[in-house]
């Protein structure tokens, strides 16, 4: 096993879930990521946790999804949730064989079945969780990269100094948090949302790993004007290319894309509130100096932002507000590294990519 | 995928599970069962039941029970026991790409996790299970088989007439249902019991796939005498050879083995249950006409008996008699096939391997 391995495994239960004795943990990830889950196994036997395993399948979730067919009913599966609700901890490693393995199952079922799992989701999102990444030769060819180059990427960003990362990040969450108005420019995005009420959090590696951005939820119905994703959204197996969405009182009114737009449809027809932006997230580890088709690195680039239709997370929508609720949660990407700025009641806080904050901002 | 594959995924739905619309359905099964488990998500999206996948992986199950260690006090795991209380239906797939993966564990671990992990076993049993195999070269290099050869075996022997077999078996479940005494006798065995109010069930491929066997408890104090169970017993990685049980109050009082005794004294010392019988069975599927060191196959062979040390299936026990209750529940088999009587109630019901309803009984 390489060394890498039970170092991301030991990153993962010290720092991301902060594992304890008598934890109750779900490991949910594919085969291929074998290594990681003995590595992770041997850390719950070491520390008294107690691990189930879930085998995250995607040609078996194919086989079912196809098979229930466009029209299915789907229900909620109880003992999955039950599974969830009973446990303390949740990792999840993102991985598998071939990453277009869905890409022939209708988008409609997709989305139905989303909505019937989506209290499993919550009830996941309840525990100490954690999402990552084993690098395998499919994601490596996705991204375009040999799998011994993948690799090094995928270990280097998930072994950051964490400690240092946030301390860098919390500089942008002063500016964020109690602020007002947010505009961000860029080519053909011109964007304007309130963020006020709302909190905004420091990834550092918990929830995801790698970490590497800070975000909050825009209000609700606040959010004015269009935004251009000049980076693709790579979803379920297909590409949505130059996706560009209106909003007008928060809401989705108009919305294109160069490439597979029927995918973006079927996402923002998924229910009322992927409509509605659940996020604005701004990237900024700069280990990750590539895009690599895959949003859990992508939206912690450097000069980038996110926005996410979809569910807003709970921790980041103040009392006062409304939190946008959708089975959907879709991250979408803007390229902030030219002509571009970033306004916080009215101040630019980031051109070009650069921090007003770090010493060559001008 | 192999057709038969599919088949075999039919066979369990519609013969051994049962599988309803809703049925809320855990498979359990290694990576190296991905085509089966495809079929198996397939039937589930056709028929409107919800899977759940659970990954069952000795790699990491070693490492967990390894970094344990011996003096482990382990928990039950309250999430896994939630997932079964909700769970309707159980498939659960054995197979694995090393069956000699646990070698290396301490039997005192492995029984300190079983009687842990008992009440998650007991809430599986309580679903509508199912238990079979998937051919892998793994468990065609412990048979000594080519992979194919063993592919052929598996398949011929899980797709079995099944109705043809209940009606044979059934033969054999009128001479021991409602009867008391049972004496088998072969080489070294000698040993008596008592069946009195206990039921005998017929295994036709629903439980166990394949199925062939009918089977009963002995009333729990009532064994006495020796058993010589002169086929080997591989259990954890390990090979008991020769284990010879002497019974008295139906108690195990004096225990050897020709190779692994301490394998056998952890399986009797795991808890008060373990040195107790918890089955007696009939081997009655002469389509398995080998020994292949897999029990689920080696207990239904023609020409053998098998008694089981451990747990007893709670349908077996008569609501008179005490049931054996343990964390165990291991298989061992005596060769019928020359010398050897078994006896009903003082009357010869099975000669050399031949039962007196079939025409060359002498």
């Amino acid at each position: 096993m390489d060394p890498r391995v039970r170092e991301h495994a030991e990153t993962i239960v010290d720092h991301s879930i902060d594992l304890q004795p008598g934890d109750n943990v779900v490991i949910q990830m594919p085969p291929v990521a074998e290594d990681l889950s003995v590595a992770l196994h041997e850390l719950c036997g070491d520390r008294g946790a107690n691990p189930v395993r879930l085998h995250w399948s995607e040609r078996a979730e194919r086989a079912y999804l196809r098979a229930a067919g466009e029209d299915a009913e789907f229900e909620t599966p109880e003992h999955a949730l039950a599974l969830y609700e009973a446990a303390d901890a949740t990792v999840v490693v993102r991985s598998g064989p071939n990453v277009t393995e869905l890409s022939d199952v209708p988008p409609a079922t997709i989305g139905a079945h989303k909505r019937a799992t989506r209290p499993v989701t919550d009830a996941r999102l309840e525990t100490k969780w954690c999402l990552t990444q084993y690098p395998t030769p499919a994601h490596a060819q996705l991204a375009g990269m040999s799998t011994e180059a993948y690799e090094n990427f995928v270990w280097d960003a998930v072994g950051l100094d964490w400690a240092e990362q946030r301390e860098h990040q919390d500089r942008m969450v002063q500016l964020l948090d109690g602020a007002d108005a947010v505009r961000i420019r860029s080519g053909a995005t011109d964007v304007r949302m309130s963020v006020a009420g709302n909190a905004t959090l420091n990834d550092h590696g918990e929830h995801n790993l790698p970490g590497g951005e800070v975000f909050t939820a825009p209000v609700k119905e606040s959010v004015e004007g269009t935004v251009h994703f000049d980076m693709p959204v790579y979803r379920n197996g297909r590409e949505i290319r130059g996706a560009r969405l209106t909003f007008e009182d928060g809401r989705v009114v108009d919305h294109a894309a160069e490439q597979n737009e029927a995918v973006l449809t079927g996402i923002l027809d998924t229910d009322e509130g992927s409509r509605y932006l659940g996020e604005l997230g701004i990237g900024m580890n700069r280990n990750i100096d590539r895009y690599t088709y895959n949003m859990l690195f992508d939206e912690k680039m450097g000069d980038t932002v996110h926005m996410a239709v979809g569910n807003a997370y709970p921790e980041t929508v103040g009392d006062e507000n409304e939190r946008n609720e959708s089975a959907e949660h879709v991250d979408m990407i803007v390229d902030m590294s030219e002509e571009s700025t970033i306004e916080v009641d009215g101040e630019v806080v980031q051109r070009d990519g650069t921090f007003v904050f770090e010493d060559d901002f001008r």
